[in-house]
C-alpha cells in the first residue's frame, strides 16, 4: 500500500492534504511455468469486479496478456513525463486547454501526462459517456527491441461504441530507446480520431531525459503535443521537472511546467514537495510539501 | 482472491470481461476450543459492516452457526447445479420465466442453480423490497445426518417485513446423499410461501450426479422445478453439464441447459468455457472462454 | 479485523445483528529511525484515498503528527466512558437531546461519549454541512505529562469553512491521571463556539474510574456536560457502566446511562451484553447480547 500527509496549494489556498491506500497483489504460476496474478486496491475493490478498474494479467515467454483497467499499448511502452510534488500537481493540467476539453472527455491530461488517446481509465473512451468494459493489453519483449498493442472491446453491453485500439513499438540500444505508437477511436459517428507518438529516453550517468512528439489527425481534438521530463539523483535527492505543450486544432494551446525535489529517508518514506504551473487561461500555481509513504 | 479474463458472448455480441477480487479469512479459536471467524471480500465491505454482504461464524461440536449473508438452510446443505463457463452464464437463466419475475424478486434463478425460495441474499426476502439485515445460518453434522436451519429476522429496523425460515436435512451412505428441504416465507399480507426440495446426488467414478425435485405451494409463484448437473473428471479436463425445468403457478415454464469444460493448468489457474440456453422466449445462447485464477 | 454477531433490542424489537470488517496496518521506519504508518480498513478504502476516513502518521522522540479522520486533542488524551454492550448500544445517546441536535450537526453524541466539540469525523466540522478534509492531531508524552493538538485546515477545497483547533494536557501521577482541554470552532459567520473540559481517571485494583465535566461557551450550543465510568475486571468478566449528563444553552438536557459485561473466551472471542437507556424523550431501552470477535 501506499500514504501520504502534507500540504497542498491549489492556487487559492493551502490545504491539509492525506490519504492512504491498501494494495492486494496476488500471483501464481502454472505446472507450465506461465505466471498469472493481479492487483487490486481496497478502494478500487467494487469496480474491480465488473473489469473497470484493477487488472489480471497472464505472461509467459510470449509476453503478457493483461486485462482490466489498463493502459494503452503506447503508454504501456513509454510512460509519462516525471511527476512532481507529492500529490502529482494536475491542478494546471492540459485538461485545461479549451479545445482539448470540450466536446470529448479526453484521458491522460495531467501536467505532467503525455496526452495518449487510448487505455488509462478502465473502457472510458473519448467521445462517449459509456463505459466499454475491460481493456485488453499485451506487451512483450524480445531482445532490443519491445512492442505492445492494446484494444478496448467497443460494446457497452450490447450497444456498439466508440472501439480503440494502439499499438507501439521501442527500440532500445544501451541508454537510449527511441520508439513509436499509433493509437486510434474508430468512433461510430464521424471521423475517426488517430494520433501517432515519438518518444525517446536517455540516461547520463544521474540523469534521466525523456522527450515526445505527439501528432494528431481525424477527428482528433489534438493537434500536436511536445514536452520534455528530467530526473536527476544527487544522493538521496531526486530532483524532477517538465515542460509540456499542447494545441488544440482550434487554436487553443497552452504549456505546462513543473519542478520538485524528493528526498529518501528509506524504509519506503520521502520527503516530496513540488510546484507546478501553466500558461492556460484560467489556472494558478499548484504547490506540495509532504512525506510520502510505501508499504 | 480470485481472478479471470477471457470473452463472453452474450446472445448478441462477443465482449471482453475480466474482474479481480481480494478476498480476507479471517479465523480464531477460544480457550475452550470453539472455532470463529468469517470472510469478507473486499467489494463486499461497505455492506459487510451491516451485516449484509459476508459473514461471521463460531462453530464446534455442536455445529456451526453463521450470521450476514448466507445462505438458506437447503442450499447450505445441498447447493447448485454444476456451474459452466469461466462467467457462470446466467444470461438465460430461469430468472427469465415471467411467471417468476413478476410480482416479487425471487434470488437463485440463475440457469445452473436451484431455485431455493429463501437465503442468499443477505436479508432480501421475496416479495419485500427492503432488506432484514444480516440471516442465520445453522449448519450440524452428526455421523451420517447433516441438518441446516435459517431465518432471517423479519424486521427492517423496527418495522415487521417478510420473514424466512427453512430447514432440511440429509442423510449420506457412501457414495451416495439424499435430502429434502422446507422454506417458508412467512409474508405480512396474503398467503405464506412455501417451497419443498428433495435433493439426491451420487457419486460413480469420476462422475458426480444431482438431480433435484422442487414443489411449491401456498403464494409461492413457482409451481414446481426440476433438474441434473453432471461433473466428470478426465485427467485435467473436467466437463460439467445440466438441465433445469421450472413452471410457475401462472403455467409459464422453461428449461435452462449448459455444458462446459475446464482444464486446470495447476497452480490455481484454469482455462474454462462454456455454453448456455434455454427455450425462455426472449433469452439467447450464452457462451464464453477465459483464464480462470484463485490466489 | 473484527467480527461480531448477535441480537439487538433497539427500543421496540430484537433483530440480528452481525458484521465483519478486514482492517489493514501499515508501517516502516526510516534510516533515521523515525516511524511512519497508518491503518485502514476496507469499508474506508474509497473515503481513505481523499484523507476523510483512516489516518496516516509519522512518529518519533518529537511525538506523533497523524492526519487523516483523526480526532481531536482532548478526546486523543483522554476517549470516552467506558462502552456498553456488543454494539455499543448508542441509540438513546446525547444526540437525542434537542437543543445538541438541531441548528448543528455535532459529533461524539453517542450515549458513553464525551461530548467533545472537535475531531472525530474527518473533517466535518460543527455548524457546517461541508467536509474540510483531513484534519490534523499532534500527541506527545514527555515523563509524566502528555500534550496533544489538533486542527482542521479551514477550507472545503478554496471555500474557507469553520475551523477547529484543540489543544490538551493531561498529568499522570501512578495510577491517577488529570488533564485538561480546550476546543474551538472559528466560524465563518457568529460566535465562536468553545469548550473546555476536565477529565480525571483513576485506578482502584481491578476497577478503572473516569469522570469528566465540559463546560460550553460562545456560541456553543451546549451548556455543561458531566458523567462517570467504571470498570471492573473480576477473572475472565468485565462489568463496565457509565452515567452520563448533558444539558444544552435552551435548557434541554437529559442522563444517559449504561450497564454491560463482557466475558473473554480467550483467542479474540469475547460474549459481551449491555443495556443503556436515558431519561431523554422519545428514547427507549437499547440491549443486546452477542460474540465479539477480533482477528
Amino acid at each position: 500500500g501506499d500514504g501520504r500527509m502534507g500540504v497542498m496549494y491549489n492556487g487559492s489556498d493551502w490545504n491539509f492534504n492525506s490519504r492512504i491506500r491498501a494494495k492486494f497483489t496476488m500471483s501464481g504460476q502454472t505446472d507450465g511455468g506461465l505466471e498469472f496474478g493481479g492487483s487490486v486496491r481496497a478502494d478500487q475493490a467494487t469496480n474491480a469486479t465488473s473489469g473497470t478498474s484493477a487488472s489480471v494479467y497472464i505472461s509467459g515467454a510470449f509476453g503478457k496478456v493483461s486485462m482490466g483497467d489498463v493502459v494503452g499499448a503506447s503508454e504501456a511502452l513509454f510512460g509519462d513525463l516525471a511527476e512532481v510534488g507529492y500529490t502529482d500537481l494536475d491542478g494546471a493540467g492540459l485538461g485545461n486547454i479549451s479545445g482539448l476539453s470540450v466536446g470529448a472527455s479526453r484521458n491522460n491530461m495531467g501536467a505532467n501526462e503525455i496526452p495518449y488517446l487510448t487505455g488509462d481509465n478502465g473502457g472510458s473512451v473519448v467521445g462517449s459517456t459509456a463505459n466499454t468494459g475491460p481493456n485488453l493489453l499485451y506487451t512483450g519483449t524480445f531482445g532490443a527491441f519491445s512492442v505492445a498493442a492494446s484494444a478496448s472491446d467497443g460494446k457497452a453491453v450490447s450497444t456498439s461504441d466508440n472501439q480503440e485500439y494502439a499499438l507501439a513499438a521501442a527500440y532500445t540500444m544501451g541508454d537510449y530507446t527511441i520508439g513509436a505508437g499509433y493509437e486510434i477511436v474508430d468512433v461510430t459517428t464521424g471521423q475517426n480520431w488517430k494520433q501517432g507518438e515519438i518518444v525517446g529516453t536517455a540516461t547520463f550517468g544521474n540523469t534521466a531525459v525523456k522527450a515526445y512528439y505527439a501528432d494528431g489527425s481525424g477527428g482528433n481534438n489534438l493537434d500536436k503535443a511536445y514536452g520534455i521530463g528530467v530526473s536527476s539523483v544527487f544522493g538521496a535527492t531526486t530532483v524532477n521537472g517538465y515542460v509540456n505543450y499542447a494545441e488544440a486544432t482550434d487554436g487553443t494551446n497552452g504549456t505546462a511546467y513543473g519542478i520538485g525535489a524528493a528526498y529518501d529517508l528509506g524504509g519506503g518514506a520521502s520527503v516530496v514537495g513540488g510546484v507546478a504551473d501553466s500558461d492556460i487561461a484560467g489556472t494558478d500555481t499548484q504547490a506540495d510539501l509532504g512525506i510520502k509513504f510505501s508499504f
